[in-house]
């Protein structure tokens, strides 16, 4: 069972919150037990899971991501390698168990995609596989 | 199938060696083919595969954790976004195949939850998918 | 259903592309949907998806990975800890989903083995799990 989500940047770096959308997901496929994978086919962008509560947390790692990238000379003609390295650093890939027909996300935890040469449209795609138990 | 580790870190940044528990909890599943899906539901912490043999190796990886942490002001007032940014970096999620009902690590591979914010009590969960072959 | 692709870096950082067996692979299996999980079972080593059409991305990632490993002294006396650390933050397993028979790579993406230790002989294993919808 798949599904995408449409997903619209603003920023050059952001970290836009899909949880809920990907939770209705989860709930619509009433998968009981199973797995839930969520895949970005961009290669400027990724996905990661962090703080829903203080929307500071994300404006942090945001800020970070940008200054992790080494001050060197890129060849890539498009001026765009910070972008291509940071999605394969953060990675675009995540997979998070489903149990009783609930994402086991923590307490705390909500999922981001993330941008890193915005403004752009995007997709996500969700696919979860129920487990033969 | 799935089942909850509980774990305990005692330093702020610290490999904790969870392999053995891991390889318990797939024999005892008797899937023959499929995958372990390790996940850690917590913002500051992540899990992560390295050597298992010579201790160093993931002092090595703390050490070089800590340090790349960009020595930048951050805004979140709890004062932990280091580790809210090392999770996302890390990640929370992994996914190894089993074969022949044998967890498929390789010869030096363990498998470390990775604290970025301890001492805390923490918890990872494994789901076992086995596959439909 | 699992095969194994064997793989020989020439570099010491070096992103070798292995798009093209791993979609044999999801073609031969016959599966229509699930994942196809992609695992290195190395410790200097990983795996990432990134641009597959200018190789001065993978270029220009392997340059960056470089200047990310922090200059400090390490322990392990074998003298790999970089790559080692590289391993941990690129990581060592990717799930990409497969929908009507075709691998959901994006336009621009390609899969690539991340060597950080070589000239080596390594090995990628490759599990397919078909959904049961």
């Amino acid at each position: 069972m798949s599904a995408i989500i449409d997903i619209y940047s603003e920023r050059k770096v952001q970290l836009i919150n899909i949880t809920s959308e990907i939770e209705s997901l989860v709930k619509n496929s009433q998968i009981k037990n199973g797995t839930c994978i969520i895949y970005v086919p961009h290669t400027t962008a990724g996905v990661l899971i962090n703080e829903n509560a203080d929307p500071s947390v994300a404006s942090d790692i945001e800020k970070a991501l940008k200054r992790i990238v080494p001050p060197i000379s890129f060849e890539h003609i498009e001026g765009n390698s910070p972008a291509h390295f940071l999605s394969s650093l953060v990675g675009c890939s995540l997979s998070i168990p489903i149990i009783n027909g609930s994402l086991q996300l923590g307490r705390w935890q909500g999922i981001f995609f993330s941008e890193f040469d915005g403004p752009r449209r995007r997709k996500v795609i969700v696919t979860m596989l129920s487990s033969s138990f």
